[in-house]
């Protein structure tokens, strides 16, 4: 069990596990003998090489997918950027234990095992426009608490969130990392009005101007803009790195958590698929400034990971049309 | 038992049950009341409530989803129009039966029941660019199997079809019903090359020549240009509308089968979803002409129903949240 310090996570940055070279062979030459045409199932059959690749084995299977979601507070929100009071989010991990939620639906539906990780939601992040949101400290026990919840069983990880205001943090993380001003990043979120959507880009921009010099290191965007919740998912998206375990990301807030590793380490989101285009406009931009392009666009924008566990079925299907299917010599079809 | 001849079908278009307009009330007002922003499952709050008025429940529930493919052999083959041999269609039968196919994959991941009913394989429709695909007797039989094909215990039914071929059959179903020329609607189908893509096309368009005319009876235009398969999808979704279960369409061919409902009478594919876009290019075309926007866009061209079934758990997990969620006030969350 390693000590879960910054330095170690940044050591972890240099020490990215590529995937398994032979078995992406395998799968290759696998795909083309299958009873289909050469490409006939399209994009399932490029996440089943690239499953294939993570896993180790020309025959990949998704039997334990795991949807973890983190909760955090933001000081950030008595600027008044978002449309519900900061109460929601315990109020929301609540309903998660209830079974209430969306996301407990779409868990049970995709047959993942759902976990709920809620970070000191009654000591809320510095309001990042003001101040750093995080310590080195804090930043490290959030980064830790993602670390930890990936389960040892867990083969495919969906990343998801609960906090209020958190769109806005992920906005200052997108403009900090890729540029723009703070208004390029804002949008809606959980249904923020129009008087509310000027303040949200105005204290983005102030946030932006007060930590500006500081965004050459990711980690240190992450804990000055960030918040539990958001570095958490960071943390987690790494140790399924490590652990060579394949990634859905769900929406804006889980695209920013990933993009820290993307502006930190070349190919360190090459495990990471994105599972939605949600409704919130930046999340677009993100995605195509990281090379993602998500599997699925219903015009979600909850959070909770819900995008993440819709395409649970779709990655398991992939990789069960893939290890499932006969040959065409073992069918006896022509044309193979 | 209803008689099964074509005045009998005839007759449903002619009757085609509404959904439940209490059922859809109550399902928005419900949908209102969940733990969520307003809108932020997006499409899948749409899904919901239409389920909940074809199912005349405010708590609509997919629990029995029925995969249906329909196989055909089509005597349009000769002229050289695919890049496999007729031999294929019965033979991916067997591959159904066996378990081998990419279908039976999809089928187990999305938890749906697989049907499949292969008509005459050995007794292709004659070449429909040289006469007309089927007499008034075959035509009645298909539409009758596909109205058989639907189970009394399905509340969702996704529809396909396996048939060397049908790709062609689609095209000039779709040139019959919506105009443009035969090399507007041909594609690569299965993988045919560039000098079969010109022998598709010219055929095609042989086949609108000779039987130009006979355009503004969509019955009449599925007798002479369509397949067995292609039928007997139209008598499944036509089935399905009357005992009001909700229809997915998988790809260009089940939408071509669909189409001859769009035209024959206003509203007849209101109980039916695009589950997908293919990569057949004249599928979005064809999409667009009778205003289904595709839940899925995977680059799927297989056809056997691939694309509907990998939607049937979007579609679930719509109908899991809706009628599972808590509300605000059960929850306790602030904002409702």
């Amino acid at each position: 069990m390693p000590d879960l310090t910054l330095p170690f996570f940044r050591t972890c940055l240099t020490r990215l596990p590529a995937p398994f070279a032979d078995a992406i062979a395998g799968a290759e030459a696998r795909n083309g003998q299958l009873t289909k045409p050469p490409g006939a199932l399209g994009r399932l059959e490029v996440i089943a090489i690239w499953l294939a690749g993570w896993q180790g084995t020309d025959r990949p299977r998704i039997t334990a997918p795991q949807i973890a979601i983190f909760a955090g507070n933001h000081g950030v929100v008595a600027k008044g950027v978002s449309a519900f009071p900061a109460e929601v989010t315990g109020q929301m991990v609540a309903n998660f234990a209830h079974g209430g939620a969306a996301i407990n639906q779409l868990a049970r539906n995709a047959g993942a095992k759902l976990t709920v990780e809620a970070l000191e939601l009654d000591r809320p992040t510095l309001d990042f426009s003001e101040a750093s949101a995080m310590s080195e400290a804090e930043l490290e026990i959030a980064l830790a608490v993602g670390w930890n919840a990936l389960e040892t069983a867990t083969d495919l990880l969906a990343v998801g969130e609960m906090g209020i205001g958190n769109t806005t943090s992920a906005a200052a993380i997108s403009a900090a990392l890729f540029g723009g001003t703070g208004a390029d990043w804002v949008g809606r979120g959980t249904g923020v009005d129009a008087a509310g959507l000027v303040r949200k880009a105005a204290v983005v921009q102030q946030a932006l101007d007060l930590h500006s010099g500081h965004f050459a290191d990711p980690m240190e965007v992450l804990r000055r803009l960030g918040g539990r919740e958001v570095a958490a998912m960071t943390g987690a998206i790494l140790a399924a790195r490590m652990a060579r375990v394949p990634v859905l990301l769900d929406g804006f807030i889980a695209s920013a958590a990933a993009a820290i590793l993307f502006r930190a380490a070349p190919g360190a989101l090459d495990h990471v698929l994105a599972a939605h285009a949600s409704a919130e406009a930046a999340h677009g931009k993100l995605l195509a400034a990281m090379g993602k392009e998500p599997l699925l666009a219903l015009g979600l924008r909850l959070g909770e990971g819900s995008g993440a566990a819709l395409a649970i079925p779709l990655v398991r299907a992939a990789a069960a049309c893939h290890s499932g299917m006969a040959t065409f010599a073992e069918a006896g079809v022509a044309g193979g």
